[in-house]
């Protein structure tokens, strides 16, 4: 599977920050960046006020730089109830603004995520800030981290899609020997 | 604070099935049903086209019932995770259709909904449908359950409003006194 060219759009998801980042697949495990930002709604505003704001932005985004596919962290249900909350509620319509595009989203762990960029699923900020650095060939680290963690999500599913290809195509050659479709 | 008139659209939110209602203020405590339905997505469908179906469908709702307001069941993390995850993305997406069309969007936990149509908070399902069906003046009891759900919401909506209305002018007056906008 050649993904050359590919523009892959990664998202941390949040809705008081919500790390956004696109970069484009080279030759091999190349990977070019292209953009990065973060997107920031006011805590003190209204919920639908602040979902507004962070489809509109995230519309913006996916028109602007035509990403080929989205990959987005995974949300678990822990720490702080209502952040979790918020950040499910961004889910839905971040999720939602590539349906209407008929773009696919692809969800990884945290742990996928460390564990494809820096080889150890358990690295902490600061090393995969610096990995992030590397891969990338960025003249300085990524700042704020959720800028780092969108451009990590995205360099993630670059170098995963083409095992999760070749799985896909192992399981689909092992049910044809089964008769399953 | 007269509500006569006033279009409350009720949601009881879910990703599998969401009920929807439309009912309207009438004089005094009195209550209108005007459309109750629900919505299902399959739970086989990938997350994006469930998303996509739900908010078609309640944007749907929205311009064909031109609500003036939404009441909406807040959700608590409970119960099965994904569940619960789904029902957040369900709510993100349900929320900023309101958002778009500028509707004010409150939100009532299920307690509230219950002491509200029922005067216990801790009415079980068959005392809710069976207070909705005579509120309402239905023929029949709604089905299926979130049916019935999404009809006592904005029933709640409806009886708590004028109260939380007053509640704020007696805050503004006492922020009036002190200073405070």
């Amino acid at each position: 599977m050649n993904l050359e060219g590919l523009r892959v759009m990664g998202i941390d998801p949040g809705l008081t920050r919500c790390g956004l980042s696109v970069i484009q697949a080279g030759k091999g495990r190349q990977v070019i960046p292209v953009a990065v930002g973060v997107v920031r709604t006011p805590s003190d505003a209204e919920l639908a006020h602040r979902l507004l704001r962070l489809s509109q932005a995230v519309e913006e985004w996916i028109d602007d730089y035509q990403p080929d596919v989205i990959a987005m962290e995974r949300i678990f249900e822990r720490g702080n109830v209502s952040t979790v909350m918020h950040t499910a509620h961004a889910v839905g319509v971040m999720v939602l603004a590539a349906a209407k595009r008929d773009i696919p989203v692809h969800m990884y762990t945290p742990s996928e995520v460390k564990k494809a960029v820096s080889g150890n699923g358990r690295a902490d900020k600061k090393q995969m800030t610096s990995m992030i650095t590397r891969i990338l060939g960025l003249g300085a680290p990524p700042k704020p981290a959720d800028a780092a963690d969108a451009l990590a999500i995205a360099v993630c599913h670059c170098w995963r899609a083409p095992l999760l290809a070749r799985g896909n195509a192992a399981a689909l050659a092992l049910n044809s020997t089964t008769g399953k479709a």
